[in-house]
């Protein structure tokens, strides 16, 4: 147990959840690495939500919003972390989610799927109505027909390889939550939430609580044609290098 | 198996040697996600070695070649890594390598005592007979008597815990790899190593081979008295922003 005083309990409480779902079956091996190399990017951002990450956040509420055939794309380290909040986006929105793995294991998707159930979330695929997505390499090609295969919006919480382009490319916009924004992932998605996925996740779901207070067409679709992510990585790069700087000197 | 030709191949070997390592119960769990947090690093010094590592390594051998007792601490993620290097470090120096372990246990020493012995290293010591360093909070306080706890130098190829600080303390010279110039382990070592453990241990030994053909005892001196582990972490930090700087802009 971290005690609630250490100064980076978040960080340590959240490591705690992913070797937990390691040992349950829900994390891959690889995705306590991945965990890793987000806490060191984590750490160099201040550990915080910068208002370049709070801004695109908005953004992927409304795209997620205003789309047709929506759907959340869960992984292993997505489901350890942020089961509650994925609950939530998924009961808010109407939108299915889709468990979707990199190391694709049918027995890790029966484990994630029970876990996301006893949060809450209730419509869940599972891949079963499978078809695969050209140019992808991965395992992630096998879709589900009734999820991200006819989506035309795919939210990815945490994206573990190289799809995000491929989907892109076959006319799908995708959210991304990434926080490396040099990754391949950021640079391809539609929206790249540079951000911890814990506080971007939260972000998202206070935004879609507002936003479903009012009638925001508007407001929704000025936000979609107002941005531009190219330069809201820029920002956070350069929020990366000035949190850096303050650090070093 | 990942390809030759993938421009980070080096750094996918790496990553699995360490899940080989998980899996054959040489490497613990945080061991993989401490890998992560490395990886991350590396990605953002460029995935080579600075000049101001170079020189770091240089000092180090002359702490380790002019030291009355040195040790080599290893723990599970060193033995995955370097364990040929490890090898050779100890043969040329003759200096006893000593298994310490922020997440000790009897049997993941024995497996890394084997692992070890089977790349070469013949002087090992695993703790057997220990006493406990005062004012080190995790499991790497118990120490062997013959090793770490007479040692007037202690290299760490990479440290897990929170232990420099209390070395340093205690009036030994801590020499340690580390790829986090920020790190609490970085700042408390009296000679810091910003780079990747493989290349910097190949360095290491390949230095020490160069010492060996020459009567240098003047400048191995002229080496550590000239040395200041501030100043060139300072130079690393600014390598780290340098890199950042050029592949944002």
């Amino acid at each position: 147990m971290v005690s609630t005083n250490h100064p980076r309990y978040e960080s340590l409480n959240r490591r705690d959840l992913l070797v937990e779902g390691y040992k349950s079956g829900i994390v891959s091996i690889h995705g306590l690495i991945a965990q890793g190399r987000g806490e060191a990017f984590d750490y160099l951002l201040g550990e915080k939500t910068s208002d370049t990450a709070r801004h695109a956040t908005k953004v992927a509420c409304a795209y997620l919003l205003t789309a047709k055939h929506p759907v959340i794309s869960v992984n292993g380290n997505t489901a350890a972390l942020v089961p509650k909040e994925i609950a939530e986006l998924s009961y808010l929105t109407q939108i299915p989610v889709e468990i979707n793995l990199f190391h694709r294991s049918e027995d890790r998707i029966a484990r994630i799927a029970e876990h996301l159930h006893a949060y809450g979330t209730e419509n869940i695929l599972t891949g079963v109505d499978a078809v695969t997505l050209p140019k992808v390499a991965s395992q992630r090609a096998a879709v589900d027909r009734r999820g991200i295969f006819q989506a035309d919006t795919v939210f990815v919480p945490l994206e573990d390889g190289d799809r995000a382009g491929a989907l892109v490319r076959s006319g799908k916009t995708v959210i991304s939550v990434d926080l490396n924004p040099l990754s391949r992932t950021a640079q391809a998605s539609t929206v790249t939430i540079v951000d911890e996925v814990t506080r971007a996740m939260k972000n998202i779901n206070t935004s879609l609580r507002r936003f479903a207070e009012k009638d925001c067409f508007d407001e929704l679709e000025d936000l979609k044609s107002s941005f531009d992510n190219r330069k809201n990585l820029d920002a956070s790069c350069r929020t990366l290098l000035r949190h850096l700087q303050s650090v070093v000197s």
